[in-house]
């Protein structure tokens, strides 16, 4: 039977703080598309909207920021997209909620999104979308976009005080996302005091970097780190103010300008050729351009590198990655076929005489692993987290949770969970993505999953009946949640092993480029 | 419960004239995204894909044709979009089967995208997913991509033999779709010689297209022309030997390059940029250039115009379009709590003295109607499709039949429907684009519409058990089935409410601009 809708002249029609917006209703869930939270001049802090008379439809997603260059045409079923329309006028956001009643306070869970700082959007992947958790959990789902690349996080404050914080203004529009949340959200059903931010990939970063912003403090209270953390030097070649001014320079140059100014007025297609060919230029030397956010008086940076604020210990964290993170095209030919002894050849090839050192340290891991799946372990996400998750459990008592993902997907005759795989699950999207399907096996891990988030959000903390108990980590010891057809908690169940893989890891974009066979 | 997904070393794999493709399985329905038929060099004619060794995967879909203007950001409630990847090399099509059994020849259904001419892909809308159209009518459900405006249908033939039929590549693209579903489609379970075409708005007109297109013949048996019968002429202020020649000079000297295979070689972005200005220049002198097929010895022209080829009379044909099509931003505000005198007074500031005669006829056409729905009636396609309709069965005996969407949506109170608001419904994915659910109205309609569709691909006729006797149009006669809470068949309604109406019809473009509403 058909779901209902419901949008008409009298509603779901909500007053926010700068005006009324209507949305629309199917079933039980009211939802808000597009909705303007700031606005912003390029390289500019982002300011409040202006109020507005009458009524404003939020019935069509908002502009997304633009990017430097395509998105992706590969890998459709693996990562379902929703591609959208660009424009630099992209600071809007998107509401899922149960509830229209301003004293309803249910939990709010905003999405950061990945794509690291310089692609992607609120709905980027069908994964996204907040119908689901927010039914299944009655709490209010949020999205949100904010600028990207070149238009968020390009420091030029060395040529104008105007752009003082231009490295960082991607990130300022999520700060102001969340002041707009924490002064409207009760009348979506929301309260203003029980926020959880959460994110993937490059969105997972953001929820550190919000947690090292002191002007978002107070706006959220809790924080979900999927597969976030990483160490930043390892991708940043650097980060100098020379460096940084030499860019904005040659920026200038390339378009034709004097001054930044008028680099401000340069259309952003112009303005992006003429960015990677600077940044071309710079690769050519073994320098990568940073599009992430600067270290300023903005934003105290990297927690693994400058160590955490004061005021992480008052935010409950979930960290977590998943098992093979860049094994999007590394199939491994029908691996369960294999014998062990077929299984040890293929990692001999890798690992030379280290192969038995590891095998018997995965072995411990990963009892029920295939073998196989050694050559795949994620080499980009779970070493920081490890080192992330160790370092707060050492500074304070409030709690941090761990997981990983390893469950099997059934595609490829069995393989291992990649980069943003997970993201289904934890929204409960599993009937839109169903690359992960295994009927009444699939169905229950995304019960778990997305119930423990959901239960992280409500209360702080992630336990539910459907889950063995979860101990957040300790000094020392990782308390590791494994998401699997049986989820299990380990401790400490990979740290020997990372030590010994990683000056080893196959590079993955040399493995992507084929698939792994017996010879 | 999941969905049971399949996507392995072992299949689903077919095994096409030019090499081993593999999709993926989602319960009953095998999906191939993405398969390349045809390659081509710009503005030359299609050429077959050469043959590759071992499996190509079609898991992702093919890039779309580069577009002149940016997509739609609006009314997404009401017309769910999915943007994708675009790229010249855009030959590329989707399949959505129930059989991979060689034998099983199902009727084959091939969707042409709307867009005009010069936008749009084959999933494009939401509503274009074919995977409910198949399961549900036991159908092979396949759609295309294929070269739009200036790399589809700008004629360049005034200055290359290479270049004679640039004018209609992009039909062109289509045919060697329609070749290549001719070669391959039984490996999908599909009957080559029972290949139905459908499509809407410039989908539409390409299933017209086609049937005036020799190069096309055999290769299609019926088609389905939804909201896609107008007059060509209203639309393109000329299309001529010499202005083509003037535009081909004008591009050239924009890009600064002296032959018409150089400009071939000038970047896509740049190319529209110039075309653009120069589109703009003969704007100002009120001549709007084509981006639509041309006359020559390929194409035998718009059938209203030039009259239909010999062969027409082989093809049944379905034609209908929707009541209120160009109305998408204009509710009219709480219509039915207005009394008939307050309907009427609405009227009068459009019609003046001419409200009555109009009312008249419009109550005998519509006599369930609310009066203000006169203001929104489509005058882009139906008066065209009486007369393509009336034309044909003077012409011939083989079957023509023709219908209007007059179902009223939920939307603002009680909305007239507009154009793309049919496609859901034909394609059974109300449940995927939600705008128009009534719980147990919507349904039944939707399986009235779609299996209409299903009956007339599988053999020709779309009567079903669960609608009213549905006779084709016959000469000075049409038979009209209107689709709606009631479905049912009316003769002649509205040929003289159109007389009528037409020379007064407001112009969409400004009733767009705002809200109805009784002063």
């Amino acid at each position: 039977m058909a779901r209902v809708f419901e949008c008409s002249s009298t509603g779901p029609i909500v007053e926010t703080k700068a005006g009324k917006i209507r949305g629309f209703r199917i079933d039980s869930t009211y939802t808000f598309w597009g909705i303007k939270y700031a606005n912003a001049k390029r390289w500019e802090m982002p300011t409040e909207v202006e109020p507005w008379e009458g009524v404003e439809d939020a019935l069509s997603y908002g502009y997304v920021s633009p990017m430097l260059h395509k998105e992706s045409n590969r890998g459709e079923i693996m990562c379902p997209h929703r591609y959208w329309v660009k424009d630099e006028n992209c600071q809007y956001l998107n509401v899922w909620t149960q509830s229209l009643d301003e004293t309803a306070k249910k939990p709010v869970m905003v999405w950061l999104h990945g794509g690291g700082w310089a692609a992607g959007s609120s709905i980027e992947q069908v994964a996204y979308d907040g119908e689901n958790l927010s039914k299944f959990g009655d709490v209010v789902v949020v999205s949100i976009n904010h600028r990207l690349n070149i238009l968020g996080y390009l420091d030029l404050s060395a040529f104008s005080d105007k752009y003082w914080n231009s490295g960082n203004v991607g990130n300022a529009d999520i700060v102001a996302s969340l002041q707009w949340i924490h002064d409207n959200i009760a009348k979506f059903g929301g309260d203003p005091d029980n926020v959880t931010i959460f994110g993937q990939s490059g969105g997972g970063g953001k929820v550190h970097d919000m947690i090292q912003t002191p002007a978002a403090d107070g706006l959220f209270h809790k924080g979900i780190i999927m597969s976030g953390m990483f160490y930043r030097d390892r991708l940043i070649g650097a980060d100098s103010p020379e460096l940084n001014k030499a860019v904005g320079e040659k920026l200038m140059a390339g378009c034709g300008v004097k001054t930044v100014e008028e680099l401000a007025e340069v259309p952003y297609d112009r303005l992006a050729e003429v960015y990677n060919a600077v940044a071309a230029e710079y690769a050519e030397q073994g320098i990568r351009l940073s599009q992430m956010p600067h270290k300023n008086e903005w934003f105290c940076g990297d927690a693994l590198k400058y160590g955490f604020r004061e005021h992480a210990a008052d935010i409950p964290v979930i960290i977590g990655s998943v098992m093979a993170e860049m094994s999007f095209g590394t199939p491994i030919v029908r691996k369960h076929e294999l014998t062990e002894e077929q299984q040890l050849a293929i990692l001999k090839e890798e690992f030379g005489e280290k192969t038995d050192t590891l095998v018997a340290l995965y072995k411990a891991a990963y009892p029920d692993k295939n073998l196989t799946d050694l050559l795949l372990l994620d080499t980009a996400f779970r070493e920081a987290g490890q080192a992330f998750a160790l370092e707060r459990a050492k500074l304070t008592k409030t709690p941090i949770w761990e997981y990983i993902f390893t469950y099997e997907f059934p595609i490829e005759d069995g393989k291992a969970p990649w980069h943003c795989s997970d993201i289904a699950f934890f929204f409960h999207n599993t009937d839109k993505v169903v690359v992960g399907n295994k009927p009444g096996v699939s169905d229950k891990l995304e019960e778990q999953m997305s119930g423990a988030f959901v239960n992280f959000a409500r209360c702080g903390d992630p336990n539910t009946d459907t889950l063995p108990e979860w101990i957040p980590d300790e000094d020392g010891k990782l308390h590791t949640m494994l998401f699997d057809e049986e989820c299990k908690v380990v401790t400490n169940h990979d740290l020997e092993l990372y030590k010994e893989f990683m000056p080893v890891a196959p590079d993955p974009r040399k493995r992507n480029r084929k698939n792994i066979s017996l010879h």
